[in-house]
């Protein structure tokens, strides 16, 4: 690239997220790099578009080769807002993240840090998710540089096939260091949900959702498999829902 | 089936929508339904979940056979409910909509209707999403019944494949008869964006999503040819992402 590369950074866990400063200060060895992230937690907030109401981003820092947005969007508004907006020009790579939790296995369908990631991707943009599996707020992203870098340096240079963004959760840091990175296949696991039943000062009921991650999937090459066994796992993520397998197989006439 | 099958219905349109009430008046003609519908309007919510608040769901109608609640929450909140605390035991089906506008193609990925849907299916109850491509608020639904049962009684009498739901589409009523039902896929058809700018009564600006619906795919037997040929679509959708053909041929060693 004769160009410094364009890289659009957003992550659903707002603007001041720990996991997102990291994520900038890396992407800043790689090229030029705009920021476009929420002002409250979208943590949760799937592929959610804001349709009812007006977008109002605000720039908070204009530098050179540096700048930063804060909206009142979700993580896919952000992507929409950065690509047909607030950039002058296609970005080269969005990421986002680095999520504060899991959004291996079941987690990318609830996961607002994901829908920016397929957002892109929809639009033909190389686009990459980085999560680290410890969701605290002063979670400790400082063994994460190196791998960031490795891959997004290859997505750089490389790209991704078309209509193919990468899912890329990261284990939590440990005495044992991180043995390498597997790409391999989204698991089929799923949450237990367990709510909580209370009262509020009323006497109405009301439940606050919980729950249990339970994995049930013994097949190979999973993703929750790669971080079990400390590796990073990378999942090629498509946004075709069709369940190809089936659709000679059912019938309705 | 010796009893008479538990049917739990919701929507992504407020308990409000025409779309809901047509969708109850079928689906109580197959068996006992309860309704679980949020209050609020909740399109373009895809998969959010509510972890930040308590939902608080309040019963409005409780007869034989029938029960119906509304919530806080979203579509997916909703399911989640269902299933864990205000049913008395798993739904023999799900079914969402019947939505006021399109979820074929890429619409899928922003709809609550359809999140609805996937989310029962990730928890293995077969799921149908049902949605009529007009969106108007007072929409005619009067030529989808006859469709809807004949889908739907095939789906309670013979299950669906694990980890597979349905996305059913419907011509809005014309002159012409719908000529059937094509089994399909999803068409990798996008929305091209278009913000319009405008400024608050204090000059700052804001953005409002627009759009135009953009379908580039060509290939036969998609979601979107088979409803601009006047059938309804059908397509089999799962939940897990992966691009399975990218997983061997990736790699970041």
């Amino acid at each position: 690239m004769d160009k410094k590369p364009l890289i659009l950074v957003t992550n659903d866990d707002s603007i001041k997220a720990p996991g997102l400063r990291k994520l900038i200060e890396i992407m800043q060895q790689l090229g030029e790099v705009v920021v476009i992230a929420s002002e409250q937690v979208m943590s949760g907030m799937a592929h959610a578009v804001t349709i009812q109401t007006p977008l109002m981003p605000r720039i908070l820092k204009d530098k050179k080769d540096y700048k930063e947005y804060v909206t009142n969007g979700t993580p896919t508004d952000n992507v929409k807002l950065g690509k047909h907006r607030l950039l002058n020009r296609t970005p080269d790579l969005v990421v986002s993240g680095i999520n504060h939790g899991s959004n291996a296995s079941i987690n990318i369908i609830y996961s607002g840090t994901m829908a920016a990631v397929l957002e892109a991707a929809i639009d033909g943009i190389p686009a990459i998710g980085f999560s680290l599996m410890d969701y605290m707020p002063d979670a400790d992203f400082s063994h994460v540089e190196d791998w960031i870098l490795k891959i997004t340096w290859k997505v750089l240079d490389e790209g991704l096939p078309e209509g193919v963004c990468l899912n890329v959760n990261i284990p939590r840091i440990s005495q044992s260091p991180i043995k390498g990175i597997k790409v391999c296949r989204q698991a089929k696991a799923r949450w237990v949900e367990e709510f909580e039943e209370r009262k509020d000062p009323y006497g109405r009921t009301y439940y606050w959702l919980g729950g249990r991650f339970v994995n049930g999937d013994k097949r190979s090459n999973t993703d929750e498999q790669a971080l079990a066994d400390n590796y990073i796992s990378v999942v090629p993520v498509k946004f075709d829902f069709t369940a190809h397998e089936y659709v000679d197989k059912l019938n309705f006439e």
